[in-house]
């Protein structure tokens, strides 16, 4: 690292609260601070995404990229190689412990995938020493099986065969490279696992080849030893009109009709949950009570916007709210908070890309901490153990504990007058609660 | 059937394609006509929905009813026989086989559920009088568990038990109901099953009340005999802001979580399908590749509009995708088409009620016939055949057959070049597809 | 005001931020604490509104009013009688200045207008006496012409002329008691002026027949000396599928169109905004920057719902940036801050009632505090004033005054190279700013 | 023309309706036939988007091109001019008599404009050469401001003054261009004239500019005898957040706010009508009744989809209502039907670019054809005209008349009972109408 990609910046310090401007410094994340009985850098396990933060030029589908980057004017491997040395100078001035990449983010694809390899490998080497000079860790990696004219059709659920068997070869050396990097998780995107239409699609037999192809990937994944946990990312629609794994519950129905749902869990992605019509937050609890909870995606998007921004998060209600739930899973286990996020496109200097990360580590450092002080007054536990009591004892408890049928059920109810059961409800109180959730979030970070 | 409620309106004839200006008759229903080896009304079974055609008074969250009908000025079980006497006059103009109903729209509440019990009972024994008569006969019933203030915040998944208690009553007796009234199908739809806030919601808790709740249902109909098939109908929200059976992969992974699936089967809406952000067909098509096609709701929602309208069907391409995958399911089984539609606040007399049947059966009779004419000619099938052809031997088959693995895969593949890999994808031709749709449209419909 | 409705609550008191729970005190509005140069109730000047605190059932389209309430059990002019005692107690209560309603909240109808314009004069004669004695005034009042069957396609927009003539008549009245009530605004919310269908619809004539109508009541209400702003209220669909007053840039086009604009300015409404996909200070500032910010209804919508839920405001964002706009407009002058807005239909006590109205009183203090300390700071006013610099002189100022033709720019630029032109772009720098607003938001509110 | 780009194609001839399956002939567009009194090619004025069709790689935000073109391997401006010869060729075997271009489409930048637009004069060169010899004409040329970095916050709304004499230099040239080659109109869709947040834009200085930009573009016009007609294309948003040409009735907020009314037109995209939540027929006739229509892009969105897909059309209801606004215009003027659409990623043939073709053109063919069977029959006129008949006498006229005052309606209406006023209502029959639409759209074309 002799050479300085960022000359400009130095290593982004906490500061606190006392600064009202942003600047190069963090008002919430400070990483060896000890909350609700951890590190904030163990709870939250921030990560940076290689693609969006080393390869993205901030084009869009209307325009080139706009961005101004140190490494521009290289090609091929010397490009490649200069943007590892940038990448772990990046990680090392912003405080980060984690990265995640994509293969073909970090190097250029060959001729062949045997060449391809190569590249991948020369550069992963590199990866490898980086990370015992510096003490970063991969969060996950990932094939990318969307980019090239190849996966038109999707990948594992192509109606080709010949793109089957070159997703499973690519994969497979994923994995192995997953082991060799030290990757705490395996990530699977489908970023064409889906359909343009329906006239002319097979939806089970690709569904079929796609989980066929995922249990093969585990078969590897313990044929060589690799301990990581497996994910899958579901995203509802773009690139195509449909993708496979829709959401968390769709996700979750595959999983169990093939049998998956022992050996994958799920990554979740704020902006794919909007796309779904979902809050995050549903996202994440419709994961962490199935028990398939596994690390997130952590970026915001536009509800008013039906595509995908992957905007770095800054919304101190949805970090909260998205904490809540990783409180309540006890931690992410080998999961953690990646950035799968980019600056918007009049973003295009390099200090964009600190502040991009900046605000979305403060963000995420402030939910944990508003979410911690929730759980530990008990704000909505509280309210909600009183809103279901009457399930603890008498009739409810005989519905939870399988006691209760449909007749000894009706012999209780069937004379009761309707103003009973009126008085048997009681008010969601969802007004006061919210005005509640702003008094912390306020009260705690200030 | 002594008084006349539609003095006005005779049986609807089948009066084929001569006339251009719809009228009260049938362009392309012809009941006893033979197509693709049934009869129309086989294929079909044409239900026409209680709630909307006797109970709806077109009135909208910023308006009151709108409708003129013939049973106006009478009030509480008055009413209610009034509306059986017009509903069978209505069923026999129509022409049609089936009708659906909830308890809370054919008969009024007393004080008491047994009370209410009661009315209904007298209202179902004109039921089984009537059907004897004309050899009407009920396609499905179900429990309105969603209107009364009681049902706040749910029924089976209310936050207490008294609630839960009498939702397991009134589905008791609904099951008895259906026994005595002979319904080929129980359909259950989770009208407030779903949170308004996940502040104050135990989803968990609450899921796992429905899924004991629809167990017991499950086991109450087996002790009692009813060999009807359940259903359940998925919808993403409204009233709710989110419910548990969003669609139709949330209720399979609902299903497959608590043992249901192989009890229950689902009963697909248009608009419902369209509020969740997916198209008719593709909800239709993934319950009939999971074995789960159970019944359909046929309306038609607005796409541009986020609430459910409830619109009578009158789209020939989404009636033709519709009844393309009910061919493909070798049609419904227990189940088929229920107009879960009501005409516009603005179509507020007794002509409307007739004209937005007649719409919505043409519709969907002339979807069959084109689907039949597409299967006939195996114009998606065929083209789908070749599509995955890669899959039927070599490297493909040993995919489907289990024999390839990653190392097998990676083997033939690591060195081919990457013009190969392009060579072996195919144009999916979607413009040419539906330019071929539009021609069978038009040329079954001449 | 012998009788008391809410004998649980008192007084709202200002109780500031030491207590973290919600509960029946402000923490931020402080209603004679001078901000900004004036008294927060001058800036903020809060209205109840009418129906959905005294009117509404918190019904919703599948379910029937869960309200409970103290003046239930009365009916006709009783209950109407009932409901303005305790609107004046619950205004006190609240501490509140300003209410707002429709003529049909208030009084019921009688058979002919003239009947029922002599209830609505019972009850306003009230209004008058209790504004007398309480200080309380009128915001705006309205015309509800979307309930009644009568207007099922429109008011001033129906096809049948009878119903324009009515909906004239019931105008006349309505700016007749703003006169009376002494209401500061007179708003037209166009309910049902819209269609369902454009196959039945001449759009043209529909609008040519609004702009009349709008005509009209303006020379009426000059002839009688009402001296209170007109204001129009866009909504994009809901009841109707399109609402002529689509959002404010619609409603603008159709006010130029007609020559309406000297006359009438907007109401603009949160949800409303996002219903037709823009964000709240979208709208707001595109009808400040047209010199037509009239008024606001302070309400959320719920950006993943597709239809009009009308939240009490609780998201500081929305009310901050909403408020940065009516600063930056020097308050709203005749207009103020309408709670257009109900507790969920599971928030059904009395408690709920001023919960609602104390989460958005509060968030709304919160937002006019937070605007001005950022106007005060020159925040995002300084970034932009520089970002439009290279207008202010130069070629950029010749553009502005009118001196600069496309020759002149064409000489200037034509043999510029590249490199100038992308470094005359400077960076939008979002990510930044939206984490100064975070921290902006926290430090003015702790 | 020696070289022959598409030898597998010959001219696609009319063929009738007789074959079922899509092929290389036209089902109903017979460009001479004469209905409704002009020539189908008259009515029609087909045109073929340069970009789209000899531009466009397929590559979408994830992925990269998978287009198959006979030009690649050519790089600069011998791919420029082997463009142009496929072009022509392209145009006389679609038998299409118009097309359109960007200047960025058809020529490669140099390092300043003025090298820039001696590449695109070669070119123009060419194509007013070809023109001569194939009658080819230009519906309309533009300008691509969106895709260089330069104009990545806008280019007449850029807040950087140089980026503005850019812009202003290029669509001076534009407009030359435009002479040149005979364009009979000349657009400007404003790819990124909007703002990507509120928190840095000054609005409505944007907007002020733009307008100004506008000026002077219709002075320059006139100042060099162009004659063709200025034409505005909305777009709600995409690239920007929000877009200030939104839709067709905010843009003619805009033209009246700024005095373009009289001098520009609106053209107008079925896609992005529906990414604003609009109906395409219902963005037509809002510029057809202000007497704004211009010309029309011909293309279809998904309204599942949130993002612009410019789907070939291939819908006969949109294309039915659309060419109905069209007849009841008497035709677009200097307008025509624009291609603004590409095939779907995964048909990446040349043969998919003739079929993309075929659809769209047979498509807005059949419902030219329908439309003008519906107005011959006077099917919804008669009906609207019944609709609204009591504006044609008695107070009905007198309120179009302006004789009308709130006085003379209140007397008129003050003391009728509501009964009367129910009574003249009448049902909008929608049901009725979408059955009436689907025989005519089936006989007629069959
Ligand atoms: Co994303
Ligand atoms: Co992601
Ligand atoms: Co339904
Ligand atoms: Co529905
Ligand atoms: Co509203
Ligand atoms: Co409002
Ligand atoms: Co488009
Ligand atoms: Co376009």
């Amino acid at each position: 690292m002799a050479k300085t990609y960022f000359p400009n910046v130095s290593n982004v310090p906490f500061v606190g609260t006392k600064e009202l401007k942003s600047g190069l410094g963090y008002h919430y994340y400070n990483a060896d601070e000890v909350v609700g009985g951890k590190k904030m850098r163990d709870w939250l396990k921030f990560s940076v995404a290689y693609w969006h933060t080393f390869g993205q030029e901030l084009n869009d589908i209307f325009g080139d990229g706009t961005a101004i980057r140190p490494w521009h004017g290289l090609t091929g491997m010397d490009l490649a190689k200069a943007r590892v040395e940038a990448s772990f100078e990046f990680f090392q001035k912003m405080g980060v412990d984690y990265y995640c990449f994509h293969d073909r983010d970090v190097a250029p694809e060959g001729l062949t995938l045997h060449e391809t390899n190569k590249n991948l490998d020369e550069i992963t080497d590199m990866f490898v020493d980086y990370q015992k000079q510096t003490g970063m860790k991969v969060l996950w990696n990932t094939a990318n099986m969307f980019t090239n004219p190849r996966f038109v059709s999707g990948a594992a659920s192509s109606p080709f065969a010949e793109v089957f068997a070159y997703a499973a070869a690519q994969v497979k050396h994923g994995l192995d490279t997953a082991k060799k990097v030290g990757a705490e998780n395996y990530v699977f995107w489908g970023g064409r696992e889906g359909y343009e239409s329906l006239l002319n699609t097979d939806m089970k037999r690709e569904q079929e080849h796609l989980a066929k192809f995922f249990h093969m990937a585990a078969d590897y994944a313990k044929e060589i030893g690799y301990e990581g946990q497996l994910l899958l990312e579901p995203k509802p629609k773009e690139p195509m009109m449909h993708q496979y794994d829709f959401d968390a519950a769709t996700t979750i129905a595959f999983m169990k009709t093939y049998g998956l749902e022992g050996t994958y869990k799920l990554n979740l992605e704020g902006n794919h949950a909007n796309l779904a019509g979902h809050t995050y937050q549903h996202e994440i609890r419709t994961a962490r009570e199935a028990g398939l909870l596994g690390s997130l995606d952590a970026n915001q998007g536009d509800k008013l916007i039906g595509w995908d921004i992957d905007e770095f998060p800054s919304d101190l209600y949805e970090a909260t709210l998205a904490m809540y739930e990783v409180v309540e899973n006890g931690g992410l286990g080998n999961g953690g908070l990646n950035f799968d996020a980019k600056p918007r496109r009049s973003s295009f200097t390099v200090e964009d890309m600190f502040y991009g990360h900046i605000v979305g580590m403060d963000t995420f450092a402030a939910g944990l901490k508003v979410a911690l002080r929730l759980k530990e007054d008990r704000v909505f536990e509280g309210f909600v153990a009183d809103r279901y009591a009457s399930f603890d004892s008498g009739i409810g408890a005989d519905v939870e504990s399988g006691k209760a049928t449909f007749e000894t059920l009706n012999d209780y109810i069937i004379d009761k007058p309707q103003s009973e059961l009126l008085a048997a409800t009681k008010s969601g109180r969802i007004e006061e609660l919210k005005d509640t959730l702003n008094h912390y979030i306020i009260d705690t970070l200030k």
